[in-house]
Formats: structure tokens, sequence, C-alpha cells
């Protein structure tokens, strides 16, 4: 049994100039306005279209996110509509011979740290014990895709999210608030506090 | 524990006339022809158009199915973006005061019938081993969305499912075919048949 | 030349009853609430999700407008992304030969009951002068797709739309606002009258 | 009057590089394949994804595309549905004040190069009208957004369009086919020429 900690990457987020300017000549095609070509026009420009809600200009930007996370997150996630995702496959992937060896791996859930210690201990022999069904019902013969039905929530997944800004915007938006489930809120504050130094005209306003 | 079989529901499906007179006067729309106003015609019409891939046509009908298969399986449905779904919460349903009583509820997988007495025996004990910790957390004062990371994918969910009737289309020739997964290949046939029979026009050529 | 109104008819829209069980029944899917059955706390329901912003449940009630209006006003339409569109074609109707007869037809625009006498005679010798260019192409042997190029953007088109309820909100709430085009803003708030009055519950919060 | 001929310019497309390998290491997340980081083998596993109908794979990379096209071309454009838009607005734009100066411009159709003479001149002849009733509507006071009501289809506009590979591969097939309108058959034809050559892994299969 291999345990990790919830983590995501930003695999692919174009420069910050690069998506102002793209977004500022996109915008002022609508209404031929003159585009001055500096940074801080730019940014007022991308933050007028937002406070306005004239959101859809900023479709034009996008960014990709792996994610490593557990199966009950990413039920969650893929509910939105408006993304591409990428999933590792409970079916072609044999947990048995994976990267970290011979176990199965699971994600430390939020409550793991500050949790009572006679919990924690409980959540490992569930984990362990469906592990060890996991392996033994491969061990008889059948195939991952019909032995994953006893793995449980905390199985860890990898998903690579693409998405356009004002999807991540709507996505930040919902998770990150106080009635999201905790451990999609702490993966996406995380994220978020990231992404609003990297891009500061396109998320200035959320939390 | 409770285990059922994985059903469907077809909660809400217009008369096939309706749909039918429908479909045909919103495709003629576009080609200004004369509506003759009789099922044979507009079958025929219905046929043309899909027969010449020209689907958004039928995008004007949806129906509506009330699904209960395992989380596995509705991690797999929730993928189709063009459609609507709303489901079981695993966060605000305490399964220990669900409708079945005292129980956590769990689908019997694919292979059941015809597997091995032994490895349904282990199936069930892993199940049965995973309600015991899912309880025991709730009783040492989890909440139902922190403790439900020991539930297995064997959970029971319920999700209801609108889509147009492109979409469905979509839907049944990528899960009733002979690589899809054994658990929503065989629910998705079965729902197939029985659309097959109600809306004939709509799905002659698939399968 | 022939003129017409821009008009609408609401072409498949259920029952209230029935949409509003329907809804009320999806949704307690997703907290297994009771369902009492009667009017009354189904429409308590579906104003309290709406109120909450859970909008996703009422996609699952869908319904289909068939709107005459100009070709510039059907530009804007088509950009609501989340609809489906069957809109007559200019590359295959020949407009000679229309149910009008031998005449090209367009739309009255918002301001013409209104409008200087002058202007609105203008108007009416452009529209003229670009049905004759229009015909006399077409007697030169251009097909009507090409001879297209010379109609204006009051041409009456014909388009049927299919949207779900979550859809229409977001659209009569951008299309009704005051920013909005007049000549849209004018049938989408009648519209929304009209909508208004048979689904109360769905739309009792716009304007 | 000015009359241009349509063109396209891409905006902003990734370095082919980049995304054969930013798709690779999507794709192979699913199946945990190894990565073997060569151009060959990243080539290839593309093409077997595309082969296999697997594209949602190829959704995690996009490319930007700003349009000069009529407002025929544009109404069809904008009919894709999962994709962005950014349009140069008929409301907002005061033809009068564009940058050709004071004239209002449209865009050469496909037949004009090899048209007959007099057909030239009666598309001229249309095309001057209008913009004389334009022009003559606003000096009476009426606003652009009004005045338009009489500009024509051939009049130019200015899109900026965003979609990632997946659709774009769609676009191409439906709008390169010989069943097209040939006004945006001859610019999307174009458009994969340039496409196919920067992305030859991507499009490979097209035409």
């Amino acid at each position: 049994m291999n345990i990790v900690h919830p983590s995501f990457e930003i695999e692919d987020a174009p420069d910050y100039d690069q998506i102002l300017f793209k977004i500022e000549r996109a915008g002022k095609t609508c209404y031929k306005t003159p585009i001055l070509g500096n940074r801080e026009d730019a940014e007022r420009f991308v933050k007028m279209i937002i406070g306005k809600g004239h959101e859809s200009v900023i479709e034009h930007a996008s960014m990709t996110v792996r994610f490593i996370i557990d199966r009950g997150v990413s039920h969650e996630l893929v509910r939105h509509r408006l993304a591409s995702f990428s999933q590792e496959s409970t079916r072609y992937c044999n947990y048995a011979k994976e990267r970290f060896g011979n176990d199965v791996t699971f994600v430390y859930p939020h409550w793991y740290e500050t949790g009572d210690e006679f919990i924690r201990l409980m959540w490992h022999d569930a984990l362990l014990n469906a592990e060890n069904y996991y392996f033994e019902m491969l061990r008889k013969g059948m195939k991952p895709e019909d032995a994953r039905g006893v793995l449980p929530n905390a199985l860890k997944t990898e998903i690579v999210v693409t998405a356009n800004l004002r999807e991540w915007r709507t996505i930040f938006k919902q998770r990150c608030a106080d009635n999201a489930h905790p451990d999609i809120r702490l993966i996406m504050r995380d994220l978020l506090k990231q992404v609003k130094m990297f891009y500061p005209a396109f998320f200035f306003d959320i939390q």
C-alpha cells in the first residue's frame, strides 16, 4: 500500500503577456477600439470585460493542469462539462504492476493530519483490506476492470484537465467556496493561489 | 448490506408520433420542403437525415432516464458532456439512514451470476468490510462526506440523465460496443433494445 | 416584396405540472429528500434551487420555439451555444419560389411604427433595390447561394430553437436586458411574458 | 465602397513539438504507457489515437484564427458550438468611421474572378446602393445598429475563432467538403493546407 498527498502541476500555461495581448486583440475586434500595446492598458481592458460580465472574450486562452487526486474528487471534477479530460483508466491499469511496485496507491484525505489516531488507523485498515481483496481477486484470474469494484474512493487517480480561462473561473468559484467538498476545495485553493500570481488580471476578483 | 441489480427506468420520453412530427417540422424548416403529415413520410425523412449525417435536427427531441448503477459505471457515464445529470450525493446521503434501513447498498457486477463461487465470496467479504469501516467511522463522529473514502466502486448510486436523441445515439454507439466496460454495456444494450422499439426511426441503424 | 412582423410560436413546451414534478424528482435524487407530490411543494423546491444557483437541475426540461425574425437577429441568436437550431437555409431556398409568391420577404424593424416617414421610405427603397438585384442575378443564371450576397440583414428567416430551461433563463437575462439590441429584446420580452405565465416557478425572478 | 479578399491569419498556434509532446503525455496518462520522448514516437501515438477515434485526447491543444469574411460566411461559422468567437459588432461599429475611411467594406465572393462581367456590375451596383442607403440613414440620425438592416450579406466582418484540434478537425471535414458553400470552402481549404504543414500528425487524414 502506498499513500500520496494530493497534488497538481500546471502542464501548459501560456506566458502572461502573451495571453494578455491575445485577449486584448480578440476583445477589441468586437468594438474596433485601438490597441495601445502596453501591459497596463491590456490589464485594464481584461479587468473591464470581466467586470462587465463579457467573459466570452477570455475563452480564447486555456490552461492545462495535471492532478493527482482520489477517485471521489475526480468524480466531482469531471462534472465540469466545458473542459477536456484525460484520466488514468481503472480498466486498463493493473495496479499490481504500477510504478510504485506491487502496491495500490491511495490519497491522503484533508482530515488526515489533524484526525483522531484511531480513525486514521481504521482508514488504513480499510484500505489495506480493500487492496488485499483486489490483489486476491486478480490472482484468482479476474480482470482489473472487474476487480476494481472493491477499490475505494480513496484510490489515487491521475487526470489531465484543459479548460479555457472563463471555465477555470467558474471551477474556482464553485470549488473554492466554503460549501465545496474539503478535498477538492483545498487543492483548488492552492491552484487558485498560484494562478492569481501568474495571471493577476484574469483572477483578481475571485475570493 | 444490501445488494441490488443495476436497472434503469425511462422517466420522460415523448410519444413517438409527437417527436416524429416535431423533428420533421424542424428539419423541413431548413429546406422549406412540404410536410405531408403522415407517419411513413416522417419516418422516411428522419431516416434520411440520419443516413446523411445531418443529426443536428434530431437534437430537438430529448429523453430522460433514471439509472441505478455502481459508482464505477456512473464515473464513466458522466464523462458524456452533452447531457444533464442529477446524481445522488455521497456527501449529503448518510448511507446509515437510507431507505433500505441500516445498510449500505451495492450493485451486482456483470460477472456475478456466472462467477466462481470463491470469488463471489471474496467480493461479498470485501464489501462487508468496507461497510463496517464506513459505519464505524460514522460512529466515531466522521461526516459521511469524509467516511465515503472507504466505500468501494461497487457502491450503488442513482442518477438521472437527460440528453437529446443525437447524444443518446452517441452514447449507445460507444457504450454498447464490444470494447465498452461490460457493466455499462449490459445496461446500455438493455436500454437500447427498449428505445429501438419505442423510437424505431431514430435508432434503426445502431447495432 | 413582402414584409412581415417578427413573431414566435412555442412549438413544444411540456405541461407545467409534468415538468414541475419531473424537476422535483430529479433534484431530490441528489439529496434523497422525500417527494410530497403536490404542486406547492414542487414549486417551492424549484424556486429554492434557482435561488441557490443550483440551476443544473432544471436542465432536465426543455422548450422549443419557432421564430420568424430577420437575419441580423438570427446571427445573434445562434451565438447561444447550449441550444439546438434548425434554420431556413439561404443556400437552398430560392426566394423567387417561396410561399409568398414571387417575392422576397423582409421583417419590420422595431423603429418602423414610430420612425420618421422619410427614413421608412428609404428603408423600403433599399430593400426593393436589393430584391431587384437578387432576382436579376437569379435570372442571369446565378445560384441562390451566390446571389444571396446582395440580400440585406432585414431578410426574413425562420429558425427553430430548442434549449433547456437553464439556458432559456440565460437567454432571457441577456436578451431582455436594456443593452440588448432592440429587435431581439422586443421579441424575447414577449416570449418571456408568455413563458412566465406558463412556467411561473422557473422564471419568477427574471425582470 | 471598399472591397477586400477573404483572408485569415493564424493568431495563436502552439509550436508543433510542444503540442505533440503535450498530447502524448496527456494520452499516455490514460494507459500508463511509457513516454519515449522523441518526435517519431509521439507522432505515431497521435496518429494511432486519431485512427482509433479516441479524439478526446487532442482536445488539450487549441488554435486561434482571425478571419476576414463576409457576414454570410460568418453566420455559418458561428454555428460550430464547440468554439469561442469574438466578432466585430454591427451594432457598435459605425462603418462610416472605419479604418478604410468613409466607406463600407465588402468581401469578394468566390465567383468574382471568373464571373460574367454583367453580373459583376450588378453585384457592385447592389452593394453601392446598399452603402448609400446606409449612409443616408445614418445622416438622418439613425443608429448604426438600426441602419445595419439594409447592409447585405457581402458585408465584411472580422472574427476571431478559438477551437481545440478535435473541433478544428470537425470544422475542416464539414467545411472543406464538396457540398459546403464555396465561400467558406475556399478559405477553409486554404487554412487546412497551411495547418497540415504545421501540424502533420493531427490533420494527416483529412482530404
